[in-house]
């Protein structure tokens, strides 16, 4: 059985325990683990490096970098035993963001296409070792991925050492999904030579030196599923109203029938925006995103997606185990990359994608902040949304309009922080409408934006903030002692609503 | 002498005057328009046109779209004559920043390369009228554009018709220098071939549809000069801190003795930190920018460029006089290219450009304003900077710590509007000093712009602030309440200057 998957003959001997493998890894180390949206994360090394922590008891920490999130609350179970030192590019954990946000865990929050240069150019430092979890090494040398390839490719190049975790619960069919193309250093590389969705250029694996393989951990844990929940009314208006405005780009000729390669973000939002293509007339699809969830393998058992490119699988444990089990129906469909390249801006202007990514906020003037809760606290981190809305052909934001029962309005009139500027911000869609804002000045945008996206409840409030701050001029208008205030009075009051309004209601 | 230039034989009858062509177009028509920074605008018609629309005294306006800024005063002319409905991607111009600044003038203040993806996609509605400058027209119907490409290969083949304004004050050396690389639409097209900055890979010039020629003007109108200033101590200072940090970006490794293709964008501070290589130890450079001012011919007269790859050339009169009459000591060093490409992620992400652009204000977390004065009035337009800024190798952004005598702090505890947000900052350089942001959590960099980029004056206020945000908590701290209360005492009071350590000096 494990030699079936461990076919390198000169790593047979390196079979260890996690806990010898964790016994490595010294304090003030930088780890690279493979793990992307909770797929194909290395999982028992990291935990029994937490429990080796916990029971020395002595100061002791690491430095985690990834592909995006894990799962299998690795990133819980490190943060909680306060083994991490600096967190990157992206966590969506709440023990580690409670960590992130009291400043005891250094968080850098990076586009997920940037670490891989970062890495490549040695600015963050060394990675003592490269953790990541393999469904196979072929005879070879070449690291099969499981459900993601994230950062492994480059984790595993750099890395001084690398663990390898075989994970013998995964199947062994995921072998031929991957399609690992590596990056040469800036100036000396070759265009990327992918000009469609369904091309393949790189190698089935990583391949990696045996000599720096240090260890390899037997697995059987599997990924934990996504928590997306499905789509509700509001989602479902949203889709509608998204499907509605790519009907009309096509009847004007700006889109092809079958539209452009799809990218929509994680998510329960973005996944149900996708699910609203089920029942629309668009066949044909293709996907080139960076993680597939649900909705992406319903809507090719629907026939409607013709091929998906990811750089993860990420699925509730029913769809997980219906993929699993019927991966050659997909095969010919799928493939997974590393997040460089899916994230990667030449491809993505190249392509001309259509992306769909998550607003937690967003303000009059198009500008959108993906990732801190008043400004301030992390949520999860800006993930791919910078890589895909900057260069995207169409960027797309998605968002309710009110959150916390109508005490909160997504629509605001500064947004309390920004990861996408107003320059980056093609569509902004709720369940009350769509604004395209395309060849707008920052004045159209603003009354489109309050008319078609904000909820009833705040539109007047909106409106009146515009109309101040029209009074003090501007090519954009703002009243900027006012421009947090419905922000800090809901800290102070727990609702944004202006009083004389609420009171009137 | 304009037959000689004027070679299409096919064109030979189309000559008008500047009066007759501006005569052709009409109340809301959109006018596509040569010119980047200065260079190569096109002049008589424009002219024209604001002087018939003030002697008809009746309701006209057009909508402007250009390259980038335009010369000669052309943007004021049109401004003032209340010609101009809406305005994009950029522009310089005291008298149309203030109508854009009062409302009068819709300005979209785009990404300088993606002007041409929207007005092939039909996104900004038809050109109707292109009107580009050129030194000369082929025999086979070569457009040769003067000191500029822009936009002007993307106006000319989507435009209904065609107005070339032929200069012959321009000389024609210029014939050789341009390469005109067009692109097929997105889903359509190849990877970009272009692997190194001297590369060529397109046209001579713009091919046109004489059928689509409706006039030819002959003028003799040169360029309006750049008004860049000499550098000065602080530029100096700022040259300095930036030229020692690439010495050990080189020491370490990360970039090669001839460091990466360079960009610089426009202005006197951009300007002087270029001319800062003059004395330095770096040779063999390259350049791959979009506009090229004197410090890039300087650092060629001297030896220390080897190539220089741009959009435009923009220069001071006497650099000018010099350049233009010993063009062909420059030709096999220099070439000019569509914006599209100069500015096209693809190539500043393949080639690893180190990108040097100038900041009106950065706040504490390394958010960028390029744009706006007290976050509502627009100075010049984001410009080429978020192109490069976002897909550099490196990302740099340089300014004087204080301005208006000390009053204002560009280092400010939030930028009153966002255009790079901190993700995409590698670098900031004031005459104070360097801060390398690259890898460091939020709190890391707070600390590092205030001890490094803050002036004196400001240091300890910023540190209050950010010691105020700390105990409020978050992966960002702030306060919002007091984020602006920089500007807002700024606009009130004259400084932002804290009256305690005002009174206490």
């Amino acid at each position: 059985m494990i030699w079936e998957r461990l076919r390198d003959k000169r790593l047979h001997d390196k079979v260890v325990r996690a806990e010898e493998a964790a016994s490595w890894i010294e304090d003030g180390m930088t780890l690279g683990l493979s793990g992307f949206t909770r797929a194909g994360d290395a999982k028992a090394v990291p935990t029994a490096l937490a429990e080796r922590a916990k029971q020395e008891g002595k100061p002791f920490s690491v430095n985690v970098y990834t592909g995006a999130s894990l799962g299998c609350d690795i990133d819980a179970i490190m943060a909680e035993a306060g083994i991490v030192h600096k967190r990157l590019p992206f966590q969506a954990d709440a023990a580690m963001r409670n960590k992130i946000n009291s400043g005891e865990i250094l968080f850098v929050d990076q586009h997920l296409s940037h670490t891989a240069e970062l890495v490549r150019q040695g600015v963050l430092g060394e990675i003592d070792f490269a953790i990541v979890e393999a469904v196979a090494v072929t005879e070879g040398g070449l690291i099969i991925p499981t459900t993601s390839v994230g950062n492994s490719d480059v984790f595993v190049e750099h890395a001084k050492q690398v663990i390898i975790e075989l994970n013998i619960a995964q199947p062994l069919a995921l072998q031929g999904l991957h399609d690992v193309y590596t990056m040469k250093k800036q100036g000396e590389r070759d265009p990327i030579p992918l000009t469609a969705v369904e091309q393949r250029m790189g190698q089935a694996g990583i391949l990696v030196d045996p000599a720096k393989v240090k260890g390899i951990v037997i697995t059987e844990q599997p990924d934990s599923p996504s928590t997306i929940v499905e789509p509700d009314e509001e989602t479902s208006m949203m889709a509608s109203h998204l499907i509605e405005f790519l009907r009309q780009e096509v009847a004007k000729g700006r889109l092809p029938q079958n539209l452009a390669p799809l990218q929509s973000g994680i998510g329960t939002v973005a996944n149900a925006v996708f699910n609203g293509f089920l029942e629309s007339e668009f066949s044909n699809l293709t996907v080139f995103s960076e993680v597939l969830q649900d909705a992406v393998f319903d809507l090719m058992d629907a026939g409607k997606i013709a091929f998906a490119s990811g750089c993860s699988i990420t699925l509730t444990a029913d769809k997980m185990k219906h993929v699993m089990e019927n991966l050659a129906a997909y095969r010919d469909r799928l493939v997974l990359r590393p997040q460089e390249i899916t994230n990667h801006p030449e491809l993505i202007r190249r392509l001309g994608l259509i992306s769909i990514n998550t607003a937690l906020e967003v303000d009059i003037y198009g500008n959108v902040n993906s990732t801190h809760v008043l400004g301030t606290r992390m949520m999860n981190g800006i993930g791919g949304s910078g890589d895909f809305a900057r260069n995207a052909r169409l960027a797309v934001f998605v968002t309710k309009s009110i959150a916390k029962g109508g005490d909160i309005s997504s629509i605001v009139p500064f947004v309390s922080h920004v990861d996408h500027t107003e320059h980056d911000v093609d569509v902004i869609v709720t369940e009350q409408g769509l604004a395209d804002l395309r060849g707008l000045a920052p004045r159209e945008k603003a009354r489109l934006i309050i008319e078609k996206c904000a909820h009833p409840l705040y539109r007047d409030q909106l409106l009146a903030y515009f109309e101040e701050a029209l009074t003090r001029g501007g090519h954009t208008p703002h009243v900027l002692e006012k421009a947090f205030s419905w922000h800090t009075q809901y800290a102070r009051e727990g609702s944004m609503r202006a009083r004389e309004m609420a009171s009137a209601r």
